[in-house]
Parts: C-alpha cells; structure tokens; sequence
C-alpha cells in the first residue's frame, strides 16, 4: 500500500510584462494577488507580454484576451469576481458562508462590480479613446455625475467603519481595487468615509506585498 | 408541546407600475420573478411609481434606486446577479454546487455581467442622452465594435448548444435577458448560436409566464 500525499493545488495567474506604466497598481490580476496574500496560500504567474493576449491559445484561457486568467490543477476561470468568490468559498475564507451577511456580502460584491465599475470604466475609455471637445466634456461631465452619485449612495450605506461586511472579506479587496481607479483620476469627491477606508486597507501588509510583487513585472 | 409549522418564506422584490412602454420586457426584475417561475416558488411584487425610487424609503432598500430590490423574512438584498446566485444556492436548485462546473457557470456569470452587459447599457444610455452627431456617432460605432467582439468570442466560447453550462442555470436567465437588448436594438450581429439560444430559451414556460405577469404592469 502506498502512501498518497495530496498535492497542494498550485494556484496560477496570468499577468502582463510589458504593460504601460500607468497600469501600474491597477490591473486586476492585482484581486487574485491580493487575496491569496491575504489567505496565505502560494501561487504562480504566468507571464504574458500584451501582444500576446491576443492569440488563440490565451483566448482558450481568457476570451477576452484580458488579464487575469486563472487555473489550478482541477479548473481554468477569469472574471475577477468569479475567481474570488469560487476560491473563498473553497478555501472557506474571507466570505461569509451563509445568512443575511453572506447576502449582504453578495450584494455588495456585485454593486460594485455592475454598478459602480463599469462608469469608471467607461470614464477610463473615454478618456484614453477621445480628443477633448464640447461633446466629450458633456458626456465626460454627465458620466463625473453618475460616478459621484453612486460614490455618496455608498459612502452612506456604508455602516462599518472599518469594512464594507462586518469584517474583512473579497468585498474589501474588490472595493478598494475600484476605488484606486478614481483616487488617481482624483475624482473621489467629498467622502471622508471612503477616502479613510481606502486608506487603512491599502496599509494592510497583504496588499502591501501583492502591490509591491505586482509592480515588479514594471521593471522587467 | 406545541407545534410549530415553519411558514414558507415568500420572495418579494419590486417592480415599477409606470415604465415607459419601450422598457417591457427589459426590466431587470423579469430576472428575479423568471427565476422563480422556474423553481416554482410563489412570490409578491412590491410595487412603486417610477417617482417613489428616489424617496429615502426606497433608497433604503436599493440605494441606486433602482429595481428589483429583493427582500423575505430573513433579508434584505439588491442587484439581480447577487439575488439569483444566493437564492440558487439557497434553494440548491438552478446553479452547480461545486467543482470545475461552478467555476465555469461562475465565470459566465461574472463575464456576461461585467463585461458584456455594461458595454450594451452605455449604449442605451448613450442613445437616450445624446443628440446625434459626427463625435456621438464615433463613440457609437466603437461602443458597437466592442459589443460585436464580445458576442462573438461568446459565441465562439459557447459549446453547448442548448445552455450555457451543462444544463439550464441562473446563467442562462442572465445570459437571455441580456442579449434581449441587442435583439431589440437589432445589433445581434451574425451570431447564429446565440440567436438560435436566444428563440429557444423564450419559449420557456416560466419564461412566458414571467414575461406575461410582468407586461401586467404596463396596463395598471
């Protein structure tokens, strides 16, 4: 009889080697980072230059040609919160399992992922996609708008200080990942809860050393 | 000794009694109750005026004041995809439980949610706020590449003829609400598969009688 010793499953990520220095901090593969980090566990990136996104076999991977993919011995996924969510209800961390807060968790999770990034996004777009001009600044000036409304509909239902849930969960990591976005266009607005938030979460030794791993990949 | 007969707990979200007529059919809630025409669970609308969304009341059910707001006896939660994955695994129905099968629906999940779905809502938004000219047209077109490319690597990722993951899932009610609106704006493109998927999955019966008890409401 032999013995049989289970392999730790190998969590693997890709990421982006040649990407423009103002990405820097703010690619998502910075989530996954972040979490195992955070719960601990080891991981791998898988190196890939821009162009290469685009090719067939990391299309198998990620359709969109987009970083992260992720894929362990058991599965392949992409989509940030998807990653998250499977690994913390696998690995039983950083998510509530059941209950009211895990769906006030879920709620959370996708209100920020549907409600709020995508404007953010869309401000990002237009931003790098378009010349300045009157038609621009309008729908510029009207997307600032939704982008604040939506930044002080949070700030007030945002009950505990110190995390969205009642204690640090994937919510927080993709909170503070969007978050980061705005603070650099400095377009965070008048919400003191927010900015202090952000503040103490991008002090948090596990985002520290997923930050300062990610920002390697600048300098090779 | 008494006994005590758990009462079953009713699904209530919220619906608008006065959308503009061009919102039937593409309100989000048609999710929630779908959902639950499926699982064959009853339910309760809670209904507003269009007006009554903006009220501190109702702010404190969605803050974004927007439907459905979901609530039962037990909680509270807002924004389709969050209702249907924590109801899915609530009820065990509708959503696989684990393994590389849910990391796959998950990832659809998130993909058609965050990455498809905000390309086609700025659009429509893009549609309803703007006069038309030379640099909204531009954005337009770019706004439509993208959509196109997404549906496409869709359709390419798309193995399963009949359902999105190995069987019907809270992908698919995500996934067919969804493409309704570039059916509607006639921009589904040359994707056989998913206009095929699409005609199939209207025929549903839940879906049918979602689609009628929720047309009710553009008649009160």
């Amino acid at each position: 009889m032999g013995i049989f010793i289970k392999r730790k499953n190998m969590h693997k990520f890709s990421v982006i080697t040649d990407a423009p220095a103002g990405t820097k901090g703010l690619v998502k593969e910075l989530r996954v980072r972040w979490f195992l980090e955070e719960i601990g566990e080891p991981y791998e990136e898988m190196r890939f230059k821009h162009s290469e996104l685009k090719l067939e076999s990391y299309l198998k991977l990620q359709p969109f040609g987009q970083v992260p993919a992720y894929q362990n011995e058991d599965l392949e996924m992409y989509e940030t919160g998807a990653i998250l969510l499977f690994l913390a209800d696998e690995t039983g961390k950083l998510l509530p399992k059941e209950g009211k807060e895990r769906a006030n968790a879920l709620t959370w999770l996708f209100a920020l992922l549907n409600s709020l990034e995508p404007f953010i996004t869309a401000r990002i777009w237009l931003n790098f996609s378009f010349e300045k001009n009157d038609v621009i600044n309008q729908i510029m000036s009207q997307n600032l708008m939704l982008i604040q409304d939506k930044l002080s509909r949070l700030e007030k239902t945002m009950i505990h200080a110190d995390f969205v849930t009642g204690e640090f969960s994937i919510v927080d990591i993709v909170f503070v990942t969007i978050l980061r976005n705005p603070a650099v266009m400095s377009i965070l607005g008048d919400h003191p809860k927010l900015k202090n938030y952000l503040v103490k979460m991008e002090d948090r030794p596990a985002f520290l050393k997923a930050l300062n791993d990610h920002s390697k990949l600048y300098k090779i």
